[in-house]
């Protein structure tokens, strides 16, 4: 079974993308992680959420840069949620993937997180919110997750009081 | 039950949310629209975040306009699914509430849709969506509304081909 | 036969695209002016592109506001020459259509003109121009156009002069 | 016979532009590759553009940076068609470019692609378009490329997901 | 004789550039006022700047929206300091004009003033200021518009002190 | 006695300000409302500074669009705090003036607010809060505007409820 | 004691924010650095706030990047003045967290100042500038820092002038 | 006597205006290039100027980052023709200083030139082009200048046209 179906457009974003996938993994949610352009493969990218929706997919994840269509093309084939990841992929600074991922038109959400690495994870721990509507231990992991990230703050915060004493 | 919470930042904000309520009501959702600042009312924003959850809240649709922090306080306050909804509220068109709302940090996902109406109803959309997931009678009508937006686009393409023709 | 497929994504666009049309009939070029939708109608964009492929289509011209999607659609479902013009559909001043327009990744160009009415009656040029290669009617009305061209900027400058002597 | 004239503003962007004739050997298509300037050498602009018309050209692809104004001298100069490569060549990071070469006033059309790079190898696409309406061999030769565009997708693909099973 | 010539691409916009002849006009300085087009009227641009210099034409004003090349057509054929107004002709809100105009490579300077009427008339004064550096009149002309500008505020300020007391 | 001076760079800007000028009354606070300018009148603008130091001045407030220049002026001129409230003054939204407000250098700080009215009301309770420090009357003011923020959207919250219940 | 709250949203940020630390240590004022994050610990950031004024806290500087809510986050708790350091955290250089922390509602002000390192130390100025109200030596060393500056301009000027002679 | 009086606001900028120089030197123009800033040293700026117009000088360039007031505080205070080069001297790229430079208020026109090296270049072509109106050997220096521009694009282009032969 895959709870998620990760779609990048090109295989050379596979290390932005890749904490994504470890976010995913980390708690405990299946996944397929692929590539497919909304430009150069239309007709795979129209399979693979056919192929996902059959496998059980939940959430699609869509990552691409400049004229960022990819999340589009998938929002325009199916109504499972779709969560969007714009990539800096142009001298743009990732402007246009972003505006080209959000600006959806009424009827075709795209939940489109921040660019690049940071949107990458928060593209994963959304998917896993949504799956954890009706999954206690994917819930408890992410409340898991959040204490890990207090405790980081907490444990930062003392060294640099300490050290600007 | 509240299957989705909606806050607005502002009730001058009203007529530009008001379509997402719209669509929630045709697909059969069950909601709660209200007003909270995360600035004018930090407490405010916590309580009803915890009264949503205990109301069986799935999803929360968070609507601001300029320095847009409504979502992200209450993504910082639950597990559940935050979807934001950037409002054009300055002379900067909605760039600044746009940055705001989807340049969240890893950890704390906000889904962004499109700015104003389209998103105000995209937020409704993927709210949906997601409680599709476990509804059948949601995907059910959210089926039907993409057939219904292929019959207009159908019908104004024929109004369009014999005028020009 | 249809030398030249229009396809806007919104029949609401019509008044934008319409001056397109005037600059097509002006120079004798025929044309199939249509509403499809990359997201709306994803299917029927696939089918008119067959379908004006068919018809003998040289250029397609395709308008779209926002995400703009619909030339990067089109783009990658035939190899004839696609013009995109992006529209003003939101409060970003169509900085998101024009990106989302023109950013395409090599191999699926959208050769894109200016925003909005002036983008349309360029569209309409840039296929004329085209269709001149081959014929050399239109391309005498191009050259005619331009000769009323410089009789109008020639006759408003002497307005102009005169006025502020 | 040159079926294609590539003009670059200076020949420090040659790195940038050689993947544009890169496309077009590959899809056997002639051409003259020079450089010229709208203000440093206006003049040889000009006569630049009666050669190659004498020379049978049939599209004009014009690169520049910041104020990017050559594309658009070409085309007030020529009735054949005119691609511009905005390039990156500012701090500004291409916006200057790409606002100066896409926003042309009506008559005056410069079919715009991507900054840099991947518009370098766009404008060598869309020209080979625009001569594939009349030649088979380049048709056929667009489409060898399409077929390996989805051969790579496909292989990268296949290597992703064996690497994230 | 003429002191400076005044260029704008488009008649319709004699609204924006007449304070720009009004500053002259006040200031006593011979203008020559006029339209052409970059690119509708390239050989009548390159004809006016010809004859304005041969009717001593000290400065070139040169007014343009969207794709703004007129003050950089100007400026390639003229060694006499050209000032450049950037116009708001399109959605984008004039930064298309604003970037074709100051962004001139190394070599072809034109001056950029603001966006739209106080940029016009900023040409005014700019020009005005160049003829002074050898026209002790126009000098005197330019100190006493700013004793104008100091009284205003002095008055403008006293009203406002009084009416907030 | 002055404690808050607040300078804006032309009169026609009074419309804007004024709430600014209401904030500040309505907590008790002394003020001087005048017109200075960075450009226009740099003499007046410098004597003010020191007339108003004189004066008792806790706190400048400055308010200018596009190039804004006045609170960057001041700001060279005193060790008070400086507010600076950019305007939208031009066709680029504020863009101009925001950034020529905030992007100080090193030394020179302006505490820059939001652009327009919501930005002249935050001067004044920018203003209040440092007054605050040392006037308990003032705090308190202050602390019961925050319940007044607190009771007007619970207020509408409950009438937004209500009709969309 | 602490005179001044400096709360940065991530210990990374480290080295952006030192130099502010630096200022109000060389001032001779007293501080405390801590992380906290609005988004990561926001019970944390509560709390701080509320510790800090028991510490005798009278102005807080937040540091953040991306979506930036830790000043906005603050200053809806405060009444003492908050000042925001906007940081370049993503791909948009910092266009995201420069509006985030600017554009705040009418109540709640944020003093926004450069981006970066520039407004680290010019928070640490501010903050000084705020104190030396009622804190001549404060006040005093803040004189002796501007004229240092007008040391290091005349020595370097020097230094030009005589090279380039 | 000194021609061209040269302003940065600080020593650091040193690299990116020496070009500036170098074209004065190199057109046999005067000048003098000292450091001066708008906001660290406002009485210097202010006596520079005096300096400089009793030595004679013609045109006033500045050059400054940021939040570039150096521009607008000379054209405050002289009416020479001022030029205003901006520096990409934070993370927004140079579009705070370009637009806190271009966008002056009627009356006190700063010409402004494109950012960093080129507008450096420029600026100093346009000084001399505006000396070059009463100076027949600066003018004929300019015209050799355009000369060689034409040379090295002309030399530049065969190599490229046999090396892409």
């Amino acid at each position: 079974m895959v709870q998620v179906g990760i779609l990048m457009g090109s295989a050379s974003d596979e290390n932005t993308i890749s904490p994504c996938v470890e976010v995913l993994k980390k708690l405990g949610i299946s996944y397929r992680f692929t590539v497919s352009s909304a430009h150069r493969t239309p007709l795979r990218t129209e399979k693979i959420v056919d192929e996902l929706e059959k496998q059980g997919c939940q959430v699609f994840i869509c990552a691409a840069g400049m004229a960022a269509h990819l999340a589009g093309a998938v929002a325009a084939r199916t109504i499972k949620p779709v969560i969007g990841i714009p990539l800096t992929g142009s001298s743009l600074n990732g402007l246009d993937s972003l505006l080209a991922t959000v600006q959806m038109p009424a009827g075709f959400p795209v939940g489109t997180v921040a660019l690049d690495k940071a949107g990458a994870k928060n593209a994963g721990y959304m998917a896993a919110q949504i799956i954890a509507l009706h999954d206690p231990e994917v819930a408890e992991a992410l409340l898991k997750e959040r204490q890990y990230f207090i405790d980081t703050v907490e444990k930062t915060a003392k060294e640099i009081e300490e050290k600007y004493r």
